[in-house]
């Protein structure tokens, strides 16, 4: 038996329960799929002090020619609340056309669909023109230290190269074939510490308020916008996701408030760019000092969180064609090429090749009753099958 | 003997070591300067559900005529690390010319000149022209919760009616004679929750963030200033003293953010206009709406703290003037009458009789080393002794 049902290989693959870190044979249960149709298979742990060990898998079908790569992940993230599920979790039950379970759309489906369009590729038409390979991760929900940027540098050390990625995460917000994801904003954190000097709130001229300062530190890295968006992109947009004194005591004035700050970004900007920007922001709110009688300048400082997302946009005619036209040929709708949303692992894949991503719908990704409609599954497949031809047609071998 | 010697009896007080709620052993040691002199003493224990018993004291000379109050407190706050102490804190040992101790000044001192320069008057002139009580709790410290508010009240139970009081605390800020405190300024404490919409830091479309809503309000809350002061009072001050949000996931948006404030308030204000001051501020700064695109009212909840501390002015010249006089009669400088500061017992005192404010030099109150100049303690006496002769004299029997 091949791997040509979508909907029997997200069964197998759901029913094993692959929470961040566990493997839970889902790794080998995607083995068994595709060692019959050809496919090479290295398993790979990858190991960090002070991390769980992770088993990652690269396979690859062909030995030259182009090279395609599908990149994914079989972890999950927990269940939740097990008893508010309609269905057990790992049961991989139907009902009403609906396949529950956790990962059913965040991304084993995309993993079983793409891996039935292979299955359906190498029986019409035998082995590929050139080369597909399956990077996979158990690393995608967790840290993200023992996962895909470690593979991608796996394999690359044994001499690797792909002329283009997809990553088949659920980009559809509504509908099938609502949206191809060609790039992703940046993501850049910190954190702030303004210092006051501690005092009694009945003498407030012998203190100094770090909650003034904050104020206004605060108010400068939200406002004005940063920039009102590009051709590809959303605007640029600074949160503050926490401000904290932690000061029990109604009658003291404390000495210390932080807060911290996530930052999606555009092509506006680079990390470092922006990094300027914000102390430029906050030192010209500092120098104005806060609203008080004397006004003194802020005192503040700010940690860098490390390892800032980059920014990065997909500029590639036959990838981002050969997937919007293979997903009108069979939805009938053209989908909106965007660069809206989270990071995901194709900040990493951008290094090594062009990536886009596209899989199933998300509205139910990490909610209890996570699923996906049957249907769905064919209709992605389909869709992935055709990519699966032109994209090598198009390629140009 | 009696206690007309001031730096013994504050050597015998500061070596019971009284740290609230313990009476250890100086309110006997009080009544025992006392009850030779004459005065008829009652040591009353007030208990309430959740709280340590309390001792206090009250205890009169004289059955009739103008009754004057001396009140305080024998309580001391912990002596913090005793081991950064240069002389111990509990022994009241005197170097160069300092004796030092834990409540030497706060007030252990103001009880001890108190009790010697009643000694003396009684010595030169036998029993006074009308009545003196000590009104000596030992929950000033703590939660003053069965302290002063209900030793006042257990006396005028019992038919007990003052004519005016003096509070022993350490008025002075920097030398012996500076300050006499007439009034308080109120204090009010509130908190505000700001309740936002939860969500992944990259779609701030799909959550709101309480953070905006809540620099808005706090911004509110602290500008413009509520008043430029009174005659009598400096400008009302508000302090937010806390922001919390703790939300420790940088690509969360957070559901809630909380604020407390503190606001010390002059006689332009009641605890009642002033409470609907503020939330007609937070509801202006709440209909503008946060700063993001699409504004909307920011959703708050106001939580008042208990039992505000109402403002008060003492205007009651004979009083005032007997007190001032014999400050300038002794020290040759004429002392500030001031409302500034924090609050104390007078608040509840004030609701009985007039009352002021008058002890030691405050500079040591509370920290490590707490001393007073001996020459201080001589000072202070002779002052309590003049103005207990002018104030009978005044009172106009």
């Amino acid at each position: 038996m091949t791997a040509t049902n979508p909907v029997a290989n997200l069964q197998t693959l759901i029913r094993c329960p692959s929470v961040t870190p566990a493997e839970g044979g889902a790794l080998s249960a995607l083995e068994a799929m595709l060692s019959p149709l050809g496919f090479k298979v290295d398993r790979m742990v990858a190991t960090e002090a002070g991390t769980p060990d992770v088993e990652n898998l690269y396979a690859r079908l062909g030995t030259e020619g182009a090279h395609l790569m599908f990149a994914g992940h079989t972890d999950v993230v927990p269940v939740g609340d097990e008893a508010a599920w309609r269905h057990p979790p790992f049961a991989a039950e139907i009902a009403n056309g609906e396949l529950f379970g956790r990962g059913a759309v965040d991304m084993k489906g995309g993993i079983a669909c793409f891996a039935a369009a292979v299955a359906r590729h190498v029986e019409k038409h035998g082995a590929p023109k050139g080369s597909i390979s399956f990077l996979i991760t158990g690393d995608e929900e967790g840290p993200s230290i023992n996962g895909t940027s470690k593979l991608l540098q796996w394999a690359a050390e044994r001499g690797e190269t792909w002329d283009a990625c997809v990553v088949g995460e659920p980009t559809n917000p509504n509908k099938l074939g609502d949206m191809i994801k060609i790039g992703r904003r940046g993501s850049l954190s910190g954190k702030i510490v303004v210092h006051g000097v501690q005092g009694h709130a009945a003498y407030p001229h012998l203190a100094d308020n770090p909650v003034r300062g904050m104020l206004q530190l605060a108010q400068a890295l939200m406002d004005p916008p940063f920039d009102a968006g590009t051709d590809n992109f959303q605007p640029s947009n600074l949160e503050v996701t926490t401000i904290d004194v932690s000061n029990p005591a109604t009658n003291v004035i404390p000495a210390r408030a932080s807060a911290s700050f996530n930052i999606r970004f555009n092509d506006t900007w680079t990390a470092d760019t922006l990094r300027a920007e914000i102390i430029r922001r906050l030192d010209a709110a500092a120098a104005e000092g806060a609203l008080r009688p004397g006004r003194e300048p802020v005192k503040y400082e700010i940690i860098w969180a490390d390892r800032p997302s980059h920014v990065f946009l997909t500029r590639n005619n036959a990838l981002i064609a050969s997937l919007s036209s293979a997903v009108e040929a069979i939805t009938g709708a053209s989908p909106a090429l965007s660069t809206t949303g989270g990071t995901s692992d194709a900040r990493f894949i951008k290094d090594y090749c062009p990536v886009v991503e596209f899989g199933l719908v998300g509205q139910t990704m990490h909610m209890v009753d996570e699923r996906v409609a049957v249907a769905d599954l064919e209709t992605l497949t389909a869709i992935y099958e055709t990519f699966i031809e032109r994209w090598f047609a198009n390629a140009g071998l």
